[in-house]
């Protein structure tokens, strides 16, 4: 690795990789080397209204890419020459497919939840285990309900020992453009074993037993969890509201002062000007959290198009050793996102 | 009570009294005594397509059957003077301005979940509690939420001793014809507090300790339970299976079998020809079953339109003393409902 600024490549511009190449053009101690896509559609006004230098993802997409007249450098190899780090953002399945190509090129890179924990070397969440990244070739951030869950875990495992852990997810159905998706009028459970995320968050979090649920539901938005925590020690509501307050990354808001629903949530990001409506926080409503002994039960929300994105700088600042502590690298990317200011060293202690 | 055929008023026409008049209509030991609303419009069909009695809500009512032309043989008032029980089945709120004129006209009477526990002597699930309505003045048939969680649990007890119980219920925005009502796109959780689920299962199952969280949800069809058990020693998959195969009102369905959503539930409802294509068991989806060690996970969904309808029909039966069993009320009314027959007495042993 290099001391001068790491110029990161973003490959797949769709759901994820539009809104982390947005992202690391904002941070100041990296570079946005380009964006890589099969599909120039995607690419057209990024290419007239950004700067973001453009390349194709195959020969054959690049010949696309002329026929429409959308001026692009080259290639994937031709990207893979003029960058440090890849972040690859890929639909499920074709990171994989890519994996080689960085490895030949000797880059560093970053894989996304779709991935199988196996793609990468560390499954990451940033307040959960920045420290596995640092210096790391290669980083899985895992997926929107597991950094979701992560988070939320770290908060909770800050005022004691944790036994059982179980949550329920609520997923929406597809993300608003994804219009042949359903269902449209019923609920879909995970069967044939529990859902992925429980496990998923022990890779990052091994010392917690976290099982899960899961189903879809006829809705667009944002997931909604549900999660049960069994204390080891009798807990209060104040010490958890507390706990949630000096995270990171996570929004407390009430059904009380109006935001009683995944609508009314992703209509305060809205209200905040954030770019695309997007909500990089958990959001925990305030007046879910309920606690009976030793039991502990809360709600949130997860902005699936968008929480992973802060993970993901993250991630390639632990790799390329910009900070030395995962604090300071939240708060960077937060503030340089324009993202919600709690105590962000607290948790890393 | 006398020893003639008891008759059976049904107040309110709507998603419950509808199906529990038609349900009553079938049983060979009762005779339903008619039907009472205040909106004419609903009685139209039943008017001209069917042998049930009629009678108005309220004098104003009355004076509207008259208007449209339909014939009612007088209002609430005349029908309590020929009838042995009355079972409510108002909007939430509704039943409980009427509690005064059944107690005026010494009449036992049955109100439903919608209705505070206070409403009832009792609150009722067959399986759970039949010999406490065994010869009740009032009775509270616990919402369908409940009648779906206390089944269940039935079933799960006869395995072992349950530790903590949680359930996550996912709830159906609406009715499929209450139009005007959302969410169209969002989830919603309950707030300020645990849902009502658990405390009500509770009332009809004191021994056990049961916490609820719920969601509603973007779709008509159901509502699905997310349901978490603690058992005091380990248990097995297969037992549970069995334990559910043997209890009566439970169907285990598969989605390997196609079976994967609500929607399908509901199709084969209508595929069994059922009235409406109700529902009226729990349908748990066996791939759902899941158990790691003394803790078990299981999915199922409830058809909240008429899942309570056969527990109307015990309720009465119990209140009349017309079984001695459970068991055999349970076997009567799902035989004259065309319900799938399991080993009805097993939970009554």
């Amino acid at each position: 690795m290099t001391n001068r600024r790491p110029r990161i490549l973003v490959v797949g511009y769709g759901v994820v990789g539009k809104r982390v190449a947005d992202a690391l053009a904002l941070q100041e101690d990296m570079d946005m080397a380009g964006v890589v896509d099969l599909q120039p559609t995607r690419l057209v006004e990024v290419a007239e209204e950004r700067d973001y230098p453009l390349y194709a993802a195959s020969e054959q997409a690049a010949t696309e890419f002329q026929t429409r007249g959308i001026g692009c450098r080259g290639t994937l190899s031709d990207a893979l020459t003029s960058c440090d780090l890849v972040i690859d953002t890929s639909p499920k399945g074709v990171a994989k497919g890519n994996i080689d190509l960085y490895q030949s090129a000797s880059l560093p890179f970053i894989v996304n939840g779709g991935e199988r924990k196996d793609a990468a070397g560390v499954s990451f969440s940033a307040l959960a285990n920045y420290q596995e990244a640092v210096g790391a070739n290669s980083v899985r951030v895992v997926s929107c309900n597991t950094t979701a869950l992560c988070r939320i875990l770290v908060a909770m495992k800050s005022l004691g020992t944790l036994g059982e852990i179980f949550v329920v997810a609520v997923r929406r159905a597809a993300d608003p453009v994804k219009t042949s998706r359903g269902p449209i009028n019923a609920i879909i459970p995970v069967l044939g074993g529990l859902s992925h995320h429980g496990q998923d968050a022990q890779e990052v979090l091994p010392d917690l037993r976290i099982r899960s649920m899961a189903v879809s539901v006829s809705t667009t938005l944002s997931h909604v969890h549900l999660l049960h925590l069994q204390f080891s020690k009798v807990t209060s509501r104040d010490e958890i509201v507390a706990a949630l307050h000096r995270t990171p990354r996570v929004r407390l808001v009430r059904g009380s002062d109006g935001i009683s629903s995944t609508a009314h949530v992703m209509e305060l990001a809205k209200d905040l000007l954030r770019p695309r409506g997007d909500m990089w926080e958990v959001v925990v409503w305030e007046d879910s959290v309920y606690v009976d002994s030793t039991n502990a039960y809360l709600s949130y929300s997860v902005h699936m198009e968008s929480i992973v994105v802060p993970e993901n700088v993250d991630a390639a600042r632990a790799m390329f050793q910009l900070h030395s502590t995962g604090g300071a690298s939240v708060r960077a990317t937060d503030q340089a996102l324009g993202c919600y200011q709690a105590e962000a060293d607290y948790h890393f202690r």
